[in-house]
C-alpha cells in the first residue's frame, strides 16, 4: 500500500519526503521507490542527500537508470561523487552520451557549459517550416522537451531561433531564415558563469538560450528550468554568505560538518570582537570612574551594526541584481550616509533623552547623542563602500561584508562613545 | 546619434539606464526613448521609477502605447498608479482589454490573478492535431509567445495540456485528447499567494500553468518568465526583512522616504539595546569591582548573535523553500541546538584561554567560557525556534526573526556572563 502511494507521487515530491525523513525512515523510503526508481529524482536532492541516496539503491541500478536522462541531468547527478562512484555511472551510458557529459564536467564548475544540455533541435536556415515540421515529426533523438528551433549556418553556428509557438502558426511553405529571429537571439558562451547566464535569462525573458563554444560553434542549450535552480543557488549562496554560513550547510549535513563550517566565521568574529574589547580597554579607568559608561555602550555599537547592516543589505542586493554599478556608486554611497545621518540625528536625541531622564546626567545624554551621529555616519558609509570595494577588487560583496562593517561599527561606537566620556565628563 | 544607440538598445537594458541615472539624466534619457517608446520597458522599472517615467512620458502617450501590452503586463504598469492616472491608462483600452485588467486588479495583491495573463490559446479535447495547427494558423488574437496549449472540456475547464513541442512533433490526425498531458497538469487557483505559485514551477520544471477561477473554469495562464521575478521579489522579501529594511526600499527611493522606512526597525532595535542595558546596570556593583568584565563583556554577546544568525538564517531559508516543516523540525532544533552547543565548547576554551593570559585570571577565563557556552546553547535553539515558531503563528519567518534573537542573545549573554561573575568572582 506504501508503495502504490509513493508510485503516484511526483519525483520532486518524493525528494520532499527524502529530505524530511530521518535516516532511518530513508532507508524505508529508498526501498519503496526501488521497483519503479525514476532517476530525474537525484537532480532533486541536495549533494549529500544524493550521494547517500545513490549508495542505498546501488551504483548498477542508478547506472542503468541515469541513461535515460538529458546530459544535464546526469551531469547534475555525478559531478560531486566521488570519482569511482562517477566513473561507474558513465560507464552505463553509451559511448556519445558518455562524450558529452565527460566534456561538460570539463568546464569549470558553475558555468554554462555544466547546466546546458546537448540535446537540441538545430535545422539549416533555408529549410521551410514545412519541411522542419515533417523532420520533427520523424525524427527519433529530440529532446523530451524544447521551446525554440535553434537556426544554424553551415560552421553550426547559430544564427537565430525559431520559438515553437512561432513555428506552429507559419505556414508550411514559408522558409526558415524568413521567420527566425536573429535580433532577439541571445548566444551564450560556454564558459560563461552561470550568475550572468541567469541575468541574461531575467533581462529578456528568455525561456532557452543556445550555448556556444569558443569559436561559435553550437554546443548545447540552457533551458529555464536548470536557470530557476541557478537563481535559487546564488540567492542561497548570497544570504548564507551574509550570515557566515559554509555554502556546504545544507540541513542533511552532519552535526561534525555544520559545526566545522560554522566554526571559521565564529572564529574570525572571535578576533574582531576581541579588537572591539581592547578599544573598551583603552578606557578601563574612564569606566572605573563612570560605571554608567559600561551600561550604555552596547547602545551606540548596536545601532551602528544594525544600520550598517541595512545599508550592506541594499547594496549587497542591488550589487547582485545590477542595479548598483560604477555609474551610481557614488550617489547611492551620497544617499546611504544622508539616510544613516539623518537617523542617526533622530535617535541622538532619543537615546540622549533617554539617559538623561535614566542617570539624571544631560551631558551623558549629550556625550552618547553625539556618538551615536557619528557611528551611524560610519555605518552608511562602510555598509556601502565596503560591499562596493570588494565588488571592484573581484571579491564576493557578500562573503565577510559583515564582519568587516561591524567590526567598523563596534570599534568606531565603542570608541566614540568612551572617548567623548573622557574628554567631556571627566 | 544617441537617440540611433538608444534606439538599438534593448528595453530591458534601457530600463537598467534609467535606473543607473539621475535624475537630470533621466530626463534626457525619456527624451530619446519618446519616439521609438516600447511599454514593455514599464514592466522592468521599479514602481517609483515606473511613476516618474510615466509622468514625464506624460499619461497620454503610455496609454496610447500600453494597449499593445499582454493583460499581465499592463496590471503590473498601472497597478501601483495612483488612482487618477490608472483610470487615464485603462481608458484608452478597449471594453474588453480593459474588463480583463480590471478584474485582474480586483485579486488581492501577490496573488496568481496579478500575474496571470489573459491572452491564452484553449482547444477542446475532440480536435486533432491538424485542426490545430490549421486554427492557430488562422487566429487572430493569439498571445505572442504561448508555450502549452491549454485542453479544455465544454464548461471551460482544463483538462490536459499539449507542451508545443509536442503537438509540433505529432501527425496531424491523432486527436489532441490522445496526445495531452492531463496528470502532469498543474492548474493554478486564481487566489493562490504568487510565493506558492513560484513553489509549484520550480518544483514541476513548469514554463507556463493555467489559472482557473473558484468554480475550476480557465481564466489566465501564468508563464514561467513572470515566476521568475516572482521569485527575485520573495527572495528579496526575506533579505530585506532579515535586514529590517523596508519593502519599499529601493535605490530610487528619496532620502527622506527610505530614512523613515528604516527607522522603525531601529526604533525597535534601540528598545532591545535598552532592556540588554538595564541587565548590565543589574549589575553595576560587580563592574564597578572588576573593570575587566565590561571590558569583556561584548565578546560573549557579539559571538551568541552571530552563531544564533547563522541558526537563523538557514532556517528561514529551508522554511522558504519547504525544506524544513513540521516533519523535520525537531531533529532541525537538535542538530541546530548540538552545533552551536559544540562551538561554544570550542569558543569557551579559546575565549576563556585568551582571557587568562590578558587578565591573568583563571577563574575569569572559567567564566567567560561558562557564559560562552550557556549562550551558545541559547542562541542555536532560539535561532531555531523563533522562525518556526513565526511561521506557525502565520508570521512570516524571516519578518522581526533577528530583532527577537539578538534580544536573547544579548540578555542571556550579559546576564549568564555578569551573574556568574558577581557570584564565583566577588
Ligand atoms: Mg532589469
Ligand atoms: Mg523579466
Ligand atoms: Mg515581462
Ligand atoms: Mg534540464
Ligand atoms: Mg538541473
Ligand atoms: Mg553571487
Ligand atoms: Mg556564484
Ligand atoms: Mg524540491
Ligand atoms: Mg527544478
Ligand atoms: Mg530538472
Ligand atoms: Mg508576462
Ligand atoms: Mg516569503
Ligand atoms: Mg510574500
Amino acid at each position: 500500500r506504501a508503495e502504490e502511494l509513493i508510485s503516484e507521487l511526483h519525483f520532486a515530491d518524493i525528494a520532499d519526503l527524502l529530505g524530511w525523513a530521518s535516516s532511518s525512515q530513508r532507508v524505508k523510503l529508498v526501498d519503496l521507490i526501488r521497483p519503479d526508481f525514476d532517476p530525474e529524482l537525484l537532480t532533486e536532492l541536495d549533494d549529500e542527500l544524493r550521494e547517500e541516496v545513490i549508495s542505498l539503491l546501488g551504483t548498477e541500478a542508478v547506472a542503468e537508470a541515469i541513461s535515460e536522462l538529458d546530459s544535464d541531468d546526469v551531469v547534475e547527478v555525478v559531478e560531486y561523487l566521488e570519482e569511482e562512484d562517477q566513473k561507474e555511472l558513465l560507464g552505463a551510458l553509451s559511448d556519445i552520451e558518455r562524450a558529452r557529459v565527460e566534456e561538460a564536467l570539463s568546464y569549470p564548475e558553475y558555468t554554462a557549459g555544466r547546466i546546458m544540455q546537448r540535446e537540441l533541435v538545430a535545422i539549416p536556415d533555408y529549410w521551410s517550416v514545412g519541411q522542419t515540421i515533417d523532420f520533427l515529426r520523424s525524427a527519433k533523438n529530440l529532446p523530451d522537451d524544447f521551446y525554440d528551433i535553434i537556426v544554424v549556418d553551415p560552421r553550426y553556428s547559430p544564427v537565430g531561433i525559431v520559438p515553437l509557438s512561432r513555428a506552429i502558426r507559419t505556414n508550411r511553405p514559408v522558409l526558415i531564415r524568413d521567420v527566425m529571429d536573429s535580433e532577439n537571439m541571445r548566444t551564450v558562451v560556454v564558459t560563461e558563469e552561470q550568475e550572468n547566464v541567469a541575468h541574461l535569462f531575467r533581462q529578456r525573458d528568455l525561456i532557452s538560450a543556445p550555448v556556444v563554444d569558443d569559436s561559435g560553434r553550437l554546443v548545447g542549450v540552457i533551458t529555464v528550468d536548470d536557470v530557476v535552480d541557478v537563481i535559487d543557488e546564488e540567492y542561497e549562496e548570497d544570504m548564507m554568505r551574509l550570515a557566515g554560513v559554509g555554502e556546504e550547510d545544507d540541513l542533511s549535513s552532519a552535526i561534525f560538518d555544520t559545526t566545522r563550517s560554522r566554526f571559521t566565521w565564529l572564529l574570525v568574529n572571535l578576533f574582531t570582537a576581541i579588537a572591539a574589547s581592547m578599544v573598551i580597554g583603552v578606557f578601563e579607568a574612564t569606566i572605573q570612574q563612570l560605571v554608567a559608561l559600561a551600561v550604555l555602550m552596547p547602545i551606540v555599537a548596536s545601532m551602528g551594526g544594525n544600520a550598517g547592516t541595512q545599508t550592506l543589505t541594499v547594496a549587497v542586493r542591488a550589487i547582485a541584481t545590477r542595479e548598483l554599478t560604477s555609474t551610481n556608486a557614488w550617489r547611492v554611497i551620497r544617499k546611504e550616509v544622508a539616510v544613516c545621518g539623518l537617523n542617526g540625528l533622530a535617535f541622538a536625541v532619543l537615546t540622549g533623552a533617554v539617559t538623561w531622564f535614566w542617570f539624571d546626567d544631560v551631558m551623558l545624554g549629550g556625550v552618547i547623542g553625539a556618538a551615536m551621529i557619528i557611528n551611524l555616519l560610519f555605518a552608511g558609509l562602510f555598509g556601502a563602500l565596503i560591499p562596493l570595494g570588494l565588488e571592484r577588487a573581484g571579491i564576493d560583496p557578500a562573503v565577510s561584508s559583515s564582519v568587516f562593517l561591524t567590526t567598523i561599527t563596534d570599534v568606531v561606537g565603542f570608541f566614540a562613545f568612551l572617548g567623548l566620556a573622557a574628554t567631556f565628563l571627566l
